[in-house]
Formats: structure tokens, C-alpha cells, sequence
């Protein structure tokens, strides 16, 4: 299963020496104020601002000298985040825990009969055997999709009695979910009017009730998304929902009429009584959480259609390209993922804050989240040996204007600083209330806050003489000490290209972080855990059975207690 | 407006020592192993559990010896922690920048004519005159809403065209938002099956159209909550609704049967077109996020009725109790203000992550996101100096099991240590499939997971010979660390009592925190800055206005980038 690393280039002197280059710098800059960079370095904006697929990246408002960026592009060569970079496009073991390639790039390259972009190293084209084989199993499966969705979109795919489908829950949790769910919000505006989409993830029965309420089996389809085809949740709401089905009368015979499944095992998702023509599989080197663009986006493509799931892909796939081919020092996701390294150093303890100000990117903040920490929250690097620095930091963060009114009073005033990334959506024009360009305003209006701040200064009095005390007092409660980064990221509009592009943005930064740390940004040991032990202590709960002699005193307790819970009349 | 902060105990020599004192405590602590304490002290699991107002607290499983919560337990006493809290609950202005009470729990307290609960402090039956009229005032409110409640939900309350009431949509944002989006959640299972309730807070006018989607505003009731009326975001779509109301037929003339307002600016709601009667006040006591027991509860009351709401106020009620009666050392919410405020010093640049294992408490991580953050987000003590020590961590998570599947993998592995609040219910009797028990086990797996952590050793050969690097390196990358902090709090089953007493679990702790930090929980300057820079900032979006000379370089590009997008066309 596993293999032992093999990589052009390991971490040696050369290496650690230009990561103790970034550390120098880092410290050195403990007081830089971003307003005296943006004023002193005549070049600032052009190197921190960067055009790529449709997206404006503004990097400017970081505590991050010229001569500091410099380092950072020093370590990224060294580090040979391009030859890791390409490893990864050719379908290298780069999940080298696993033995696996991470090959969410060729999910997204366009199809080789299409003709394509003029690159020559695109996957689907390349002489890579392997390769062409893989492109021709995405494209595959993509045109399965598309069969299913135009007869599901068009009303021609009933139901068991004859019902078009009006509704459908994916079932699926953490990357078979998250993905998906986002992309169906952010492109609602343009969503098939007859088709609902609902998501269930959670293993609570109140979830399930959630996600069923209101709903007639007979015009409902269930896509159920499990890459081992076992996720506990997953497996569990599929069977209520199969039992859902059929107390209403839709039995193991008509199933698959209203029951599809997207799963790398195939043969468990037939043993559980879906019909072949009703599977869509993908492989175990598609990550859960990089799955979206697989066929893990069925219902992406359910809501949108083919064309538009097509044009997701694209844009995707024009970040892939920027990626692939900018340099270093103009490449965006490369100066993403530097300026995240610079201020886990810069500034210790630091978290980053999500914000997008669109309703439609709601989600952004979920997905990445998981991209980023289930990516790169590791602590041990490709020598098997606990890496010496901070790998990812916490990802949280919500919609604006919301957030506003919540968490950024602690962004503002709090002892700790934050780094906040701005995504920003251009609305069309505008309503009579002016809501879309007060959206606008304040998120331009929260960067400026947080770059210049406050100043503590009371009021003097009319005749030129001191402040009172009092009001010296409360305007020291007032003041906001300013200098606290952000990013922007602005989308003139929201659409399947530029969404594409975004999250593709952010898949290329948390791999370049991976690289940059030394870590597997494409495993995830720590959940697997928690998981066995679940499935031993979930027995215990059993009021029947006897609790075995070494259960620990704690937990003993706790299991005692719920089981006394659970047995009280209610 | 303001006034100088009195209080019986300034920070002290005292005062700081015994600060210094858990400071010394949490350095020597540094590796401090949980599981050794939990097997080494034998009063440890007396000490750190609590039962408190229908809840279950366990704090065992953090890194606190005993003898650091002696020191914790001093600090708390010195910084006159029971003080603080009595003149919260007389009403003396705690909120100090601001010079007003912050008088929740006047909200919750049990009317006077009703009796009582035997207590003899009772603000309701105090001598103090001011007290009196504030409970006379609480109670007149709370009867008008009840009066109103029970006529929306008997269907004698009709809208201008004779319909019933089916859809409530509720328009408000921060403070006015996720209480009660909290507590509708919360109790779904018990809520009247007629209504339905929506709610509305971004500015985004993709959130308002999401939020009046198949809407007939014949049978829509919107209820408007903002505490000075003129919020932004809230004003704006407050405006969309009355055209959306006047665009279906319904004009001014018969606003008031289809929108009513909570506010304490009741002018400001009757020029905007309200009645009288439809507005429901509130003080400027009641601080945002401490609202939902205020006439902000509104919609709540709604959803589950007035007993049901009454039984909310009551759970409250009884944690108020319990925060004012129990002795320090056995005080749920001082207990887990001690724990956090430990984890700040034993554990720098953690963060608290909060996961409620129930579907129908999805929201409680947001509310206590800004209840903390927004509370403690300062960097200014009483004196008006910044207080020496780092005050509120950043507050996220999400619902388990979910988050299992996206950002644990970061806490059983990543570099840093964030302490996990598990709030756990216990399902009533199991499903078929059994869901509950599967979710239960996976919360109780995780603490264990954390805590105990896997080994890094591989296996051995058969034959007792060393194990093949190859695995060894293979397991290293395998290996939690474990000694991972978590607390747990179990809720027997979810009803409006012990929901009323989580959260008031939560508001005590986070004032208690306020007042070890010395800050003031109750105002929030910080977000007064970014909303005057959006007024200032959303004219110049207007493509028919100059802009500026003095604009910086930066913000003219992005504006100037903004107002070709929005003239481009789509």
C-alpha cells in the first residue's frame, strides 16, 4: 500500500537554509506597517497583484517587505515547488504515503477530441499511456453523466410510477458533500427550475427527517456519494433512505429508478441493490476532497446542466494551466500559498479567516476549510520524522456582511491578528435599495479598517487644551490599532468559469503549502481513529450487554449515564 | 455616554499575582499528560465534573493539574469574580464604556406574580425600585408577544387578504439573528406545524431572494429585529420587503398586519410604516447577543408557542441561579471560564473548537462564535491600557459528525493543539438503522481519540525481529499524539429547558472570562469603524461620480476595476 518517498529533491542544507532565510525575515518584520510598504516600495502592487483565469488576486495589504517575498520565492525554488507541481500532473505517487498519484488535474483538462488549448502537456494528450487511458475513462464517465442528467433535466427518467423528478438529496459527508453542495449555491442563479437540490451528511436522525421533509418518494432521486462505498453516515442514511423508499412502496425491484450511487466500489454499491447503469464510478486517485470536478459533481451537473458543469471544469482547468506555466513570482496560487507560510511565521498563532462577500459563496468557507486542514494538518514530513514548524493553520470565517456583525469586532480590537481573505463578488447592477453596492462598500470599507484602524486620540477641547480624561479614557477603548492583513480576491461576476477557477486557486495553494511543509497534503491518517474506535464503543451503548471490567472509570461513567438517559420515560 | 469605571476591586499587586501565580502553573504544566493526572489524582474527577440546571459538565479531560486549578480558583476570587456577577445582576452599569447594565438575566427571571422560585434576590421581587419597573416592563412585553403569538399560531391573525399566516420570514442580522435562528432550530421538533420560518440577515440581494423563494406574501408575516432600526443590511431589506408586500398589492395602509418590528427605536419603526401595536420593544440593556430572551425571541415564540418559550427563559433561568448560588469551585460556567482561560496560557495560539453532536444544534458554534468573540474581542482594560495578557481565541467548528470528516483530521494530527468542546445529546431510543447510537459513539470516540492518541510503533516481525523500516516510516505518518484537551457537555435529551440552560451556560462563562480579563464584554466598538468607512466608501462606486483626489493608489484600482465590471456586460 504504501512506498517510500522518491522525490527529485529531499529537504538537505541548500533547503533548510532558505527556509531559516524566511525565518530571519520573518522576525525581522515583527513591526512592519503595511501602509509604510505600500508607500515606500514603488513596485509593491505589481508584484502583489496578480491576473489569473478570470480572477484578481491583491496581495498588497500583507505585512510582507519586497526583500521578504524575495526569500519566500527563494525557498518555493528551492523546495522545487514546479518539479512537485509537475510530478503531480503526471500522475506521480505524490499522496506518497498511499502510493497514489492525486490526479484531480486530468479530472478537468478538456476532452482530446475536442481539440483542446494548444498546450502540449496536457494530460489527455499526452503520449503517457497511463495517461490517455485516464482521459478516456474521465471523458467516459463524464458522458454517462450527461445522458443521465439531460433525461433526468428533461423529464424523460421516471420514477417508479411514472413521476418526472422534481427533487434530489445527495447523500454523502466531508468531501463527497461539501464540494457539491457549494457549487449547487453558487450557481443556483442559474439552476433547473423544476429540479430541488438537498443535502444530507449527518448521521443524526433529525438530519435525515430534515432532508425528507416535505418530499414525495415518487419524484424524488437519491444520489448517494461514498468513495469506499462503507462511510458510516453515508451507508446508514442510505439504508433509511432505501427503507424510506420502500414504505412507500417503491421495493428492491424498482430501486434504481430512484437511486443512483457515485463510488469507487462499485460491486458493494450493487450488492446494496443499485443497477449498474445507475453507478458512476471514479478512482481511488481522485481525493474526497478534491472530487468535485469527478463524478462526485453529479449533482452539480443534475442543477446546471452538462454545458455549464463543462464550463466548471474549464475554468478549472484555466487555473490548472496558469498554474502549470507562470512563473513563480507572477503565479497565483504559488504567491497564495507563500503569503500563507509568511504569516504562520510572521505572525505565531495565527488563523486564517475566510470571508466571502457573496450569499451564493456561503459555503467557501466549509469547503476550504476541509481543503486546507484536512490537506496539510500533518506533523510529519516525507522522512517519516515530525517536521520542525507549524504546519496548517485554523481555517474559519463566514459570509459578509454577517460576519461583521459577529466576529469582526475580535478582528478589529482583539489582542490576537487574524489574516482575513476577502472574495469578493461584483454584483450586476443595481436594486432599488442599493444592497449589491452596499455588499461592495463594505467589504472594501472592513480592508480599509483593519489596515489603518483607529487612532486612540480623544477630541481637544474648543480653546486648544487637553482632553478630558474621561474622554482620553473611552477613546482608548475606541481606537483600533489597524495594521492587520488581508487578501482580496475579486470576481467581476460569478459564474461556472470563475468558480472553477477560485476553487482550483485554492487546491494549487494548499498543495504548494503541502510541498513547502514537507507533508502528505493528500492522506488523512488521523480520521481513521476515531472511526475504529466508534465501532467499539458504539456496542457499549447497548443497554443489554454487560460494560466489560477494563472500560476506564470516565467513560464508564459518561456510558452509565446515557445509558440511564436513554432508558428515562421522555 | 460613557462613564469612569467603578468597581469595587481594581486591578491590584494582589491581582496580579495571582495571575502571575497560573502563569507559573501553566509553564511548569507544559507537558503535562492528561492521562496520567486522570490516573494520579484521585479527587480529580469530583472536581472537574459539574451538574449544573439539567446539564452534565466534564472537564476532566484537559491539561490542568490540581494544583493549577487551585491557582485558577484563587485568581477567580481575587479578581472578585462572585462581585462582578452580583452587580451584573443588580443592574449596575457593567457595560462601563457605554455607562448601562447588561440585564439578560432580568429577561429570564420568573414574573412576580407567578410567584417565584423561593429566592429571596429575585430581581423581579427586589426593593430596588428601577429593578420592579424593569421585570413590570419585561413581563408587559412578554404578554404581548404571547397575545400575539397565539394569535398568529390559532390562525385568527390574517393578513390583508384574509389568509392565515403559513411563512415567517425574519429580517435581522448578528445579535438579531442567531439567537433565534439557534433556538428555531433547536426546537423544530416541537414547533407548530402551520408556520414556517425563514431567516433573512446579509445585504446580498441573492440571500433576499433565496429567503422570499415560493413565498405568497398574502400569508407572510415578516418580523424585523434590529435594535436601532437603521442597521444596514437590516434596513435595506426591511425596505425590499415592504416593496415586495407593495408589489403583490399589499400597500401601506395594511403593512402592519404582514410586518412587525422589534426594536428599542419604536419612533424609527413608526415612520418606516409600522403600528404601534406590531412593534415590540426592548432596552438598551439587552446587548445583541444576549437578546434572544428579549422580544427578539420573537419569531421563536412563534415557532413553539408561549409555554414553550416561557420553559426557554426558564432553563435560563435556572443556570442563573446556579452561576449566582454555586460556590466557585462547583460553578459550571466559572469552571469552564477557568478551563479556557488555561488553555489560552498552557496552550498558546489554541483556539476553542465547538461541535454539537446534534443535527438540531448545527447552529450553536456561530452563536457562540460571536458571543465570545464579539464579547472578549478587546484589547483594553478598565484603566483604558491594553491589558497584558491575549484575550478571546477565535471560537469555529460545526456539527459532529460532520466536521469528523473535514477539520479533525487537523486536530488528531496537525502541529498545533486546539482544546474541542463537545456538546453531546442523547437521542431518545434508536432507529432502525441505529443512527443515534452510531452518532453518540463517534462523540464519545473522538474524546477518546484525542486523548489516548495511536502509537507510532509498527508492527513486529513474526519472529520478533525488527520491524521493516519501510513500516516504521509508514506508522510514524500513522501516529496521533493524543493528550489532546476536550470538554464535554451532555444534554439528557434537547428541549427548551436545557436549551435555555446551555446558552446561558455559555453567557456566564464569557462574562466570567470578561471579568478575569478585565475587558468589557458588553460593548463592541470595533465594529463602529468599517461601517462609517462603507458610508464613505459607497458613493464612489456610482460610475457618474468623480472620484477623489486623495485616494489611495490601491483603493482607486480596485474601485475603478469594480465599476468596469459592473458596466461590462453579462
Amino acid at each position: 500500500m504504501s512506498t517510500a518517498p522518491r522525490h527529485p529533491r529531499a529537504r538537505d542544507e541548500t533547503w533548510n537554509e532558505a527556509w531559516n532565510e524566511v525565518v530571519r525575515h520573518a522576525r525581522a518584520a515583527a513591526d512592519a506597517r503595511i501602509a509604510a510598504l505600500m508607500r515606500d516600495e514603488p513596485d509593491r502592487r505589481a508584484r502583489l497583484s496578480v491576473d489569473a483565469a478570470g480572477l484578481h488576486l491583491d496581495l498588497e495589504c500583507h505585512r510582507l517587505p519586497g526583500a521578504a517575498l524575495d526569500a519566500l520565492l527563494a525557498l518555493a525554488g528551492v523546495a522545487d515547488i514546479a518539479g512537485r507541481r509537475d510530478a503531480m500532473y503526471a500522475g506521480e505517487p505524490v499522496n506518497f504515503t498511499e502510493g497514489r498519484p492525486a490526479l484531480h488535474v486530468a479530472l478537468r483538462a478538456p476532452a482530446p477530441r475536442r481539440g483542446g488549448d494548444g498546450s502540449t502537456d496536457d494530460a489527455r494528450t499526452s503520449d503517457d499511456a497511463r495517461l490517455r487511458q485516464i482521459a478516456d475513462e474521465v471523458e467516459h464517465t463524464l458522458a454517462r453523466m450527461e445522458r443521465f442528467c439531460e433525461a433526468v433535466r428533461n423529464g424523460s427518467w421516471r420514477g417508479a410510477s411514472g413521476h418526472a423528478i422534481t427533487d434530489v438529496v445527495h447523500v454523502g459527508i466531508g468531501g463527497s458533500h461539501l464540494g457539491p453542495q457549494l457549487a449547487c449555491e453558487a450557481l443556483a442563479a442559474c439552476a433547473h427550475p423544476r429540479l430541488r437540490c438537498r443535502f444530507l451528511s449527518n448521521v443524526d436522525p433529525q438530519a435525515f427527517e430534515r432532508a425528507v421533509d416535505g418530499l414525495d418518494p415518487a419524484s424524488t432521486l437519491v444520489v448517494v456519494a461514498s468513495k469506499s462505498w462503507h462511510t458510516l453516515e453515508t451507508a446508514r442514511n442510505a439504508q433509511a433512505l432505501r427503507r424510506w423508499f420502500a414504505d412507500a412502496g417503491i421495493g428492491p425491484g424498482e430501486l434504481a429508478r430512484h437511486m443512483v450511487g457515485i463510488t469507487a466500489n462499485v460491486d458493494a454499491a450493487l450488492a446494496f441493490g443499485l443497477a449498474e447503469a445507475s453507478i458512476f464510478p471514479f478512482r481511488d486517485w481522485v481525493g474526497g476532497r478534491y472530487s468535485l470536478w469527478s463524478a462526485i459533481g453529479l449533482p452539480v451537473m443534475l442543477a446546471v446542466g452538462p454545458e455549464r458543469f463543462r464550463a466548471l471544469l474549464a475554468g478549472a482547468h484555466a487555473m490548472d494551466r496558469h498554474f502549470a506555466e507562470a512563473p513563480l513570482a507572477r503565479n497565483a496560487p504559488v504567491l497564495l500559498a507563500l503569503v500563507s507560510l509568511w504569516n504562520t511565521l510572521a505572525l505565531p498563532g495565527s488563523t486564517e479567516v475566510v470571508v466571502p462577500y457573496s450569499d451564493a459563496l456561503r459555503s467557501l468557507t466549509a469547503w476550504l476549510q476541509q481543503l486546507q486542514m484536512e490537506s496539510n494538518g500533518k506533523r510529519v514530513g516525507r522522512d517519516g520524522v515530525p517536521v520542525p514548524w507549524n504546519t496548517a493553520p485554523v481555517v474559519w470565517g463566514g459570509a459578509g456582511t454577517d460576519v461583521q456583525h459577529s466576529v469582526f469586532q475580535a478582528l478589529h480590537q482583539g489582542t490576537s491578528v487574524h489574516p482575513v481573505d476577502f472574495v469578493v463578488v461584483v454584483p450586476a447592477r443595481d436594486d432599488p435599495e442599493g444592497r449589491g453596492s452596499a455588499l461592495l462598500a463594505n467589504a472594501l470599507a472592513q480592508r480599509e479598517a483593519l489596515l489603518h484602524g483607529r487612532e486612540a486620540s480623544p477630541p481637544a477641547g474648543d480653546a486648544g487644551e487637553p482632553p478630558d480624561a474621561n474622554l482620553a479614557w473611552l477613546a482608548a477603548h475606541r481606537a483600533c490599532p489597524g495594521n492587520r492583513p488581508s487578501s482580496l480576491i475579486l470576481l467581476d461576476r460569478l459564474d461556472p468559469q470563475r468558480l472553477g477557477a477560485l476553487l482550483a486557486l485554492y487546491e494549487h495553494k494548499t498543495a504548494t503549502l503541502g510541498w513547502l511543509w514537507d507533508v502528505d497534503s493528500f492522506d488523512q491518517w488521523g480520521v481513521e481513529l476515531g472511526k475504529s474506535l466508534a465501532s467499539e464503543i458504539e456496542p457499549l451503548l447497548d443497554p443489554a450487554r454487560a460494560l466489560p471490567d477494563g472500560l476506564a472509570p470516565g467513560l464508564r461513567a459518561l456510558v452509565e449515564r446515557i445509558r440511564a438517559a436513554r432508558a428515562a420515560p421522555r
